[in-house]
This record gives structure tokens, C-alpha cells and sequence, in this order.
């Protein structure tokens, strides 16, 4: 096991990231985090049939609550978080119990929302079931909800006391989620460039994504690397961490115009990383073959790269720039100067951005 | 002012406690710990006839926003924190802002947890204009708002960037808002003894309570010191924080079984503080003289010390042991061996507690 454990390590709060096969198997692995005698299990309707019992089977000595919620990205609501809270009052939870997230990016954003703010906190332990939440939603203690239409409006920083990734759940995913994951992996790439670009290049040169291979658990492995290095230096996001939101100004946008519903988030973010591209291309900072390379590892991915035409762009062009009225207020965009080398520029000018809105849509 | 300003120390962020009077008047204070442009001022519609132009003319080159949220222990939830949101998100507030909560413990209990849950935490003033937010409720990050029936059953812990406390603002309060913040200044007498709880006793040998004079000053400034002291060994109640509750555990209960109507914050504690003593007394940690003293003491403040009869003992005592199916949980009280000697105890035995229950009525 040592072998496939990482550990993140923040000033007085170290925790482990468990990542390996038959996790979910293991028992022992399962309590090890646990403290008192109560567990809160939260996951949605479509992960319950298929873990629940497995990861209830751990906790038989326990005293183990379930509460299924509702699956997807409009469900990261307030009324999700209300549901929890019903449970762990209904159930009698303490301040020493211990709130496991089961599921994806959603469930563990929601979950560890309750977690922060449950009688002032309680233990979190993630076990996240898809690529993207392993890659990313998982590490780096944010947790969040939509509210009045803008994402991640509310929400905490948060850490959680253990992640758990069981590697065997990305089995039952569908092939739309598991691309969603690599538009994150593949965010890695542009980050740091070198070697862990030219691994996701291999690893998407197969005409499927390979599955239970050590080149999956090592494109996961490296890419919670990447993220736990960053949030260590910077957890909560005065500086570098933000570097991580490459694509994500883009993405926020069009997740929010078309109300969270056309769009995973993954998708969104592919998206993104294009116009991200194509936005360090306008401003002379990437060339033209920088840009193509961007857009053919997406494609290989089978990721959305384009905003359709059916989108308004007048509309997603006033709602980045929702805030101009702010004084000193501009937008921030993650910009790459070379794959590997990324920097924040808050100089981008309402025309640039919207001749690379128009130049993206098709 | 250097004289008149605490500082509460805690690893990575200490922030100041300015105590004297007029400090509402001096604008650079106000504004010192204010970054960037926006200011959202949440107080309720008690202060803000009272106070509110004072505050607003500090920031005159701000954008300053203000939201009037409802008095009263009943509007510390869920609804009272959308409304804040809501104000935020409609006003365009971001990371950067700051939130000044203008008011007693609920509007700073409800204002910190707006603060630590927007945008994933944004900076927080607490300007507490009642006795009982200056010397506990603004004091040692607590955050929280009452769901379901439970006091403080959502928080977080959030530190504040300062407190301002103006003296002045006390000269407004009514009498039984006075008198409920004495409470817990007797409580922190009980907790530290010696020098202080005799202060106490000089304070309270008038027929009055002394406004605007040393005395009160140096009782809010020795409240603050042994809270701030007390916060920076065990911010997170592990261990130490929780004889902050000497009383409490009685008080919450009162307070949730008569929702939050009957008592102020305050008013409750007096009549736990009694329970806590008679319980002592029962328990042969202290005499019945020791007992006697504390109710002369609550009495000279003109605050409740029992619990009337129209209160149904086993309705409450179920509602204290209303998890009692949990194993391995007990109620826990804070117990008095002397004064300045308390101690946490969970061996009270549900028997012990409803003869105190039963002593205390009339």
C-alpha cells in the first residue's frame, strides 16, 4: 500500500491520499480514519447501487447513516446541503463524527460543505468515484455550492483527514465522465509541460481510453502530485493555486450561462483550455502550432473544443464581465506563455476577449 | 489607543481588539483593516437608526453596501444567511471584500458565518454594540447559526481580521440587554476568580449599573483577556475552550426548549450558572455558601436564577439527554470546585441531574 500513498502535508494537518485497486475492499483502510462511533455516508442515486454496500460493510460496528442525493452539478445546491444536515440532526450526528463523500466532484463538494460547517466542523474522509473528483475536486480542501446562479459562490476551505481512490470505480463509469476527467489531467499537461505532457499524449494515442492500466493510476498519481504540491505552497489561493484555474474563467461562464445543465464540468473546461490557448496565441505569448497541438489532444479525447453557435455570445461576454462595474476590477485569465509555463494576467481587454469568443464559436 | 487595544495571538493571524470610546468616530481605525473596496455592512433594524450613518460615513469612498437583517435570537438561521448572500451576490461583492457585522451576538454570529462561507471566506470586522458580543460573542471566532431546533447546530470556526468595541454604543442598550451581558461576565468571574470576581463584586455594589466609567472598562478589557487567553491555547475546543461553557449546557437547553423566545442569551446562562453551582453543590465540590454567593451575585445584576414552573422538568431533561441513545455519550457540564478552579466532568449521572432540575424550579 505504501507504494500508492501520497501525502499532502499543510502546517498542522498532514493527510493521506490513498490511491490503488480494491480500496473500497479493504476495511481496515476504510475505519483507519474514522474516530468516534458515528459515520455519515453521503452519495447519489447513481453510485448507491453500486458502492454503498461495500463501503457500509467496513462500518457494521458502527452507528453508519446513508443519505442519497441527487445527482449532478444543479443539485450542488443549498437544498442538498439542507438534506445533509436534516440527516446528521435526524441521526443524532456529534461533533465527533465522521462525513464520508462517496461519489463525484459534486458529491464531495457538497459533502465537504457540510462537513466545514456541521457544529462548527467534523472529520471529512473523500472517496472520490470518478477522474475528474480523483484528479482534482478531491485534493486541495475546497469545498462549495451554487447560489443565484454563480458557481461555487459559497463554500469553505475545508481539509479533509483521508482521500480514498479506488481505481476499480472508474470501471463503471461512463465513457462521457471519464472524459470530462482527462480535460483536467490534460490542464495538468499545459501546467507543467515536460514529461507529464508527453505521458497524457501517449496515454490518449490509443484509440480508447485504457482502463486498469499502470498508465491510469499513473496519469492520476501525477496529477494529484501536481495539485497537492501546488495547494501545499499555496492552500488558500493568494498566489499560485490559482494557477489551476487555466480554462476555468471560460468554463465558470459557460457552466453558468446554460445553468450547469448542457455542459460537465470537465467539458466546460476543455472548452476553456482552447480558448485559453487561442487567447495566449492573440496576445503573441503561444504560436499557431501551440494552439493546434491544444486543440488535437482535446480532440483525441473526444472533448468538446468549441462553443456553439447557439450560444449568445453577447450574452456569455456580459456575464464574464458581470463585474465591471467594480472599479479595479478586471478579469483574470491564466495565460501560457509555453506548455509548463503559465502566469495570471489581469490586463486582457474586453476587446480581446471577445474577438477570441467570436474566433471560438462555430 | 495603543492602551486600549488587545491583541488575541493565534498562529498565522493575530488580530487586534480595540476597546474605548468614540472609536466609531475615527475613521482610519474603521477603515485600517478594510483592503479592498467594498464594504458590505450588516446590522439589524435595532442599530441601524442608531449607528448605521456613523459607520457608512467611514467609508464614503467605498463602495459600502448595507443590509438590515431582523433582531432577535429567533432570525440567528438559515433565512437570515440566504439574505446576507443575497446581498452580496446582488451588490457584486468579491473575494476581496470586507463584512462588518454592527451589532450584538446574533448579528455577529450570523454575520461570521456569511464571512467564513462567501466566496470561500472573505474578511470580517465585528463591531459588537452589546455587552454580551464584546466581552464573548465577538471574541475567539465562533460562528453559528441555530437549525432545526439546535443552537448553533451549523458554524465554523472563522477568525475575525478585528473587533472594534465602542464603548459608547453601550449607553443605548437597554437595561435587560446590560444585565444579560453581566451574565457572562460573572461566568468568566467564576471561571478565573481572585482579583476579578471581587472587581465584580465592587462593580455590582451599586444600585445601578455604572455606565461610561473605568470600571465598566476595565471589566470588558478583563473579559476579553481571559476569553482571548483561553482561545489562543485551544481555538478548536479540543480541551480548555469548552470551561467557557460553565453554565451552558443548562442555558442552550432552556433557550432551544422555549425557542429562543423567553431569555436572552444571557438571562439563560444566569439560571445554568445557578444549575452549575447547585450541581457542584450536590456533587460535594463546593458548600452551599459558595452556592448562596453565586445567586447573591446574579441577583445584585437583577438576572433570573431559576427555572419557572411553567417549565415541564421532563420535557427538558429529555431534551438534555435527547441523545442518550448514543453510546459512549454523556452529557457534559463544566463543575465548580472553587471559583477559579473549574473542571469538565461527564460522569453526571441522570439522576444527579433532575434533582438539580427539580431543586431549581419554582
Amino acid at each position: 500500500m505504501s507504494d500508492r500513498a501520497l501525502t499532502v502535508e499543510l502546517e498542522h494537518h498532514a493527510y493521506p491520499i490513498y490511491i490503488g485497486s480494491d480500496l473500497l475492499l479493504d476495511d481496515g483502510l476504510l475505519s483507519r480514519h474514522v474516530m468516534g462511533r458515528q459515520v455519515m455516508l453521503v452519495t447519489n442515486d447513481k453510485i448507491a447501487p453500486l458502492y454503498i454496500g461495500t463501503v457500509q460493510r467496513a462500518f457494521a460496528s458502527y452507528q453508519c447513516d446513508v443519505v442519497v442525493v441527487p445527482d449532478g452539478e444543479i443539485h450542488k445546491n443549498q437544498q442538498t446541503v439542507l438534506m445533509i444536515y436534516e440527516a446528521l440532526i435526524q441521526h443524532n450526528h456529534h461533533r465527533d463524527t465522521t462525513i464520508i463523500a462517496l461519489g463525484g466532484g459534486v458529491v464531495g463538494d457538497v459533502t465537504g460543505f457540510v462537513a466545514a460547517t456541521y457544529k462548527r466542523g467534523v472529520r471529512l474522509i473523500h472517496i472520490p468515484t470518478t477522474l475528474l473528483a480523483q484528479v482534482d475536486a478531491s485534493i486541495g480542501g475546497k469545498t462549495g455550492i451554487n447560489h443565484l446562479g454563480g458557481k461555487n459562490n459559497i463554500g469553505s476551505f475545508y481539509r479533509p483527514h483521508a482521500v480514498i481512490m479506488d481505481l476499480n470505480t472508474l470501471k463503471t463509469l461512463s465513457l462521457r465522465e471519464l472524459r470530462s476527467g482527462v480535460a483536467e489531467v490534460i490542464k495538468y499537461g499545459l501546467l507543467v509541460g515536460g514529461d507529464f505532457l508527453a505521458l497524457i499524449e501517449s496515454f490518449l494515442s490509443h484509440d480508447l481510453i485504457p482502463l486498469n492500466t499502470d498508465a491510469l493510476y499513473l496519469l492520476i498519481k501525477q496529477s494529484c502530485q501536481i495539485k497537492a504540491e501546488i495547494v501545499q505552497e499555496d492552500e488558500f489561493e493568494t498566489g499560485r493555486r490559482a494557477l489551476l484555474n487555466l480554462g476555468h474563467t471560460f468554463a465558470h461562464a459557460l457552466e453558468s450561462y446554460t445553468n450547469f445543465e448542457r455542459w460537465l464540468h470537465g467539458e466546460a473546461v476543455a472548452i476553456g483550455l482552447y480558448c485559453a490557448a487561442l487567447l495566449s496565441y492573440q496576445l503573441n505569448l503561444i504560436t499557431m502550432v501551440d494552439v493546434d497541438y491544444v486543440d488535437a489532444l482535446l480532440k483525441r479525447a473526444q472533448l468538446p473544443r468549441r462553443i456553439p453557435k447557439d450560444i449568445d455570445i453577447d450574452g456569455l461576454y456580459e456575464l464574464m464581465f458581470h463585474d465591471k462595474k467594480i472599479k479595479n476590477k478586471s478579469l483574470r485569465f491564466v495565460l501560457m506563455k509555453a506548455f509548463g509555463t503559465c502566469y495570471l494576467d489581469e490586463t486582457v481587454t474586453q476587446a480581446q476577449l471577445r474577438s477570441v469568443l467570436l474566433a471560438v464559436i462555430e
